[in-house]
């Protein structure tokens, strides 16, 4: 006898699925049992839902295949959207199983009942509300198969608890995701012409193109044709440091994008879109792409863009070499902590083939520029806009990466969002060491409170902006949900801090007092 | 020259809003600037969404009118989703402004685009974006008179970047809300026959008849008519203790609330539903209504509720006073803290007038009996089952009601939800007294593991609803969010803590360990 909570664990473990990131409640109580009888497969306690979706997606960026997610109805699907939305941008596979009441239990309006499908439908990604025991294993080899297309989603699978209960449940086997579309050749070969014409054209990539081979092919087109190639603006995973093509970023701040691609004739995009900005500023324009410019789609969202690069290095490039960026010894900086020293320390003390995830906002502006030459590392970046992404990411790339240091740098009003993520490092013991730049204020909305001209603002609007009176010390935060911590304020403090919890086996958080931006 | 975010201000300040609780982002920057422009309107920063909206219901639960929210973009509605369902559940008036980006930016698909239209239409209340500054004033006032209907609900404003931003903003006055709709005078002479009629008859009540006068009402009914008159399983608002009728609570528990029904021919509801359990369980009943009892209602949602009751007792009690609950001293106990023995402390001890914000679960079984002869009190609870709730209700009551003392009796898993909260207590200075009954476990869900008969759990599952490894110190976290903080163990401690916590301004966090209830 096979309970459908059964079948359906046996079904996702065999399709692939190993870790499931889970907040339960009554209606998964079933699905909580039955993981005593797949041993193989991991349950791991998250005490909040944002953080579930978001350690889900740190794994899916480091492991490449899904984490499966347990949620407790609609107000726990809830909890978890913010990070489904960035999972969303980060084209990440991604399985969220989502209890929910007895399927004769509906009709009650019991008071957690919602509407589960149209939270799922939010997400632009594939929903399926599991009908009987029978289909619970084909729903779930569905789930992982459309989780895994190209692009790769999130796949909602809605979980009645009498379903999940009931016996008569069936696994079954895995199902083979749809392959990426092949490039399409005379498209490929029709930029190659866009490129040969010598004018002025910026290759950007983005999606699976951000890793080694993605970045290799580009910067060998580049170094052909004298094109300059860029990695999207918020990368899902970017594989960069020494041995890898040292390939820029586009800049967030609009200004910044505009500089970057000010004269460009072509631009040619490959796993991503024509760069727009991020939020509408008065007066400003939302495209990014300049005036004039023609856009060439080099791979669209459902296409192989490795393979659609390499096809076109080998038309433009077919002798060159990738430029490769050359380790380089950054020197420890001295004396109090400040937003242009901080990286540096990292920078220097970077260990050998990191995971950093990133969601430093205002504090990392110049992290790029000074890891260039560091040991060759991962970055994982804030996607979706959505923050309260950046330490449920580095749980979940923890436990995909058991033996690779993982690096949270944090800012402090991000970090509030998903402060609990702290408690699953401790239960887990994960390898995190977490950077947290405790600067006391929403930093980049004093930025963007004059970038949209509404001026500096009265002593009201600056209050919500400011996170002082009281300052939160994240150390003692840390502490209370079972991280080890300390703080630091220079540059000598944050360097001995920083190696010994590398070291170490374990998290630790370093609350690192830098003053803002601005 | 008056921007859309200025006239959106003046009128919900002239519709009666007095408070902002705001979490806002870029497209919010306008509005933010423009609080200063109105120095009547309170802003109040939250550092997580979840706060916000359950302050804001708080707020409504003590102040009978709504707060307004300030949220950015879907992924910030999306955070504030799961209290904003439980304040759907409590039926409070609450305006819920999220900020979109600029109109012509939309067709981008920027990073943070989504459908905010469809999680709005999820709470099930009343939904509005805003098409110019020229109707930006009648939508909020719109908005204000649809969240104050009966029922009152979620009112959701949709404001563009471009539109708060531009001038043109025209402000509006208030509306008047729909009234309630006036008892059915024949209905109520119906039922005034079924209580005459001998067979044994339970009054349910709800909603609004939680206070006071509806309570009076509902036992002068019960007195005249040997009927039972119950308060609804989870009130918005349940005022009650010495002066007040001592009527109970239905039970959450399902066997309880059965038994509480048990024989019963008639149930008479009265501002609530006839009930049902919370969730299923393996061959149980989903309706707690016993077979063959017949369900008649008094007064439906949209319906002045007091009124039916008071009409009502004038038919079947027109002589009966009401029986009121006696002053009880309560003998403080001593020794380690107990289940049994925390709840006397808080019951000997509670002052006079205060508001207790009841997300204690399974700790605090006993919290209504040793209470019911403590100083007059209202308590708010844990109306749609989406857990925490507490902790941003009580921030929200208090800010209603600065010179009531909080007591915010909150259950350790829950808590982690939305532990930033403690950061705007501090803030605001609030008076809130935070006993954070800290057991190490999902305690409820060890219990409801075997009510739906999925067993005692093996290892695997056991670990899901254990919050030991690493035990949460709270009092460590509270500090790190500017809360002061203590310890205690034993009823001596608890008692002198709670005492110098009520007695003292602004927020103090007892961190109380007590042994879970299973």
């Amino acid at each position: 006898m096979t309970t459908g909570a059964q079948a359906l664990i046996f079904t996702l473990l065999d399709a692939g699925v190993e870790v499931c990131f889970a907040n339960p409640g009554t209606s998964e109580m079933h699905f909580v049992a039955a993981l005593d009888d797949v041993p193989e497969m991991r349950g791991v306690l998250c005490l909040f839902e944002g953080v579930v979706t978001g350690a889900a997606d740190g794994y899916a960026r480091i492991a490449g295949t899904p984490a499966a997610t347990l949620l407790h109805l609609g107000p726990g699907m809830g909890n978890g959207l913010a990070n489904l939305h960035n999972a969303r941008r980060a084209h990440v596979p991604l399985v969220n199983v989502v209890g929910d009441h007895a399927t004769y239990h509906k009709q009650y309006d019991a008071p957690l009942e919602s509407d589960i499908e149209a939270l799922a439908q939010w997400t632009h990604g594939w929903v399926r509300r599991i009908g009987s025991g029978a289909s619970i294993g084909a729903d779930a080899a569905d789930a992982v198969a459309a989780a895994q297309a190209t692009p790769a989603q999130v796949a909602t699978l809605i979980l009645p608890a009498d379903i999940s209960w009931s016996d008569g449940g069936e696994p079954a086997g895995p199902v083979d995701p749809a392959p990426p579309a092949s490039p399409d050749a005379s498209a490929v070969a029709a930029i190659a012409e866009v490129f040969r014409n010598g004018e002025r054209a910026v290759l950007l990539i983005g999606g699976a193109a951000n890793g080694e081979a993605g970045q290799r092919a580009a910067d060998r087109i580049a170094a052909a044709t004298g094109a300059t190639a860029l990695v999207e603006t918020f990368p899902a995973r970017h594989t960069r440091g020494a041995g890898v093509p040292a390939l820029d970023r586009l800049g967030y701040l609009a200004e910044a994008a505009m500089a970057q691609l000010e004269g460009v004739e072509h631009l040619i995009v490959a796993g991503t879109g024509a760069p727009v900005s991020f939020f509408a500023y008065p007066g400003k324009a939302s495209s990014l792409v300049p005036d004039g410019a023609h856009v060439h789609t080099l791979a669209g969202p459902d296409t192989d863009v490795v393979a659609a690069l390499e096809q076109l290095a080998e038309l433009v490039a077919p002798d060159v070499e990738p430029r490769l960026a050359q380790p380089t010894a950054v020197e420890l900086p001295t004396g109090d902590l400040t937003v242009q020293n901080w990286v540096q320390v990292v920078a220097a003390l970077l260990p050998e083939n990191a995971i950093v995830s990133d969601e430093s906002n205002t504090s990392g502006v110049m992290l790029p520029a000074a890891t260039a030459g560091s040991p060759r590392h991962d970055v994982l970046t804030l996607t979706g806009g959505a923050i309260g992404q950046g330490l449920p990411v580095s749980v979940g790339a923890a436990i995909a990466a058991p033996d690779r240091p993982v690096i949270a740098l944090q800012a402090d009003g991000s970090a509030a969002y998903t402060i609990s993520a702290l408690w699953t490092m401790a239960r887990e013991n994960l390898n995190v060491t977490v950077v947290l730049i405790n600067n006391h204020a929403y930093a980049i909305l004093r930025l963007e409170l004059m970038r949209t001209g509404a001026g500096t603002g009265g002593p009201k609007a600056q209050q919500l902006l400011d996170l002082a009176n009281p300052d939160m010390d994240f150390a003692k935060v840390a502490d209370g949900f079972g991280v080890p911590s300390s703080v630091a304020t220079t540059c000598e403090e944050l360097a001995e801090q920083f190696s010994a919890a590398v070291a170490a086996p374990g998290p630790h958080l370093i609350d690192a007092r830098i003053p803002p931006l601005l």
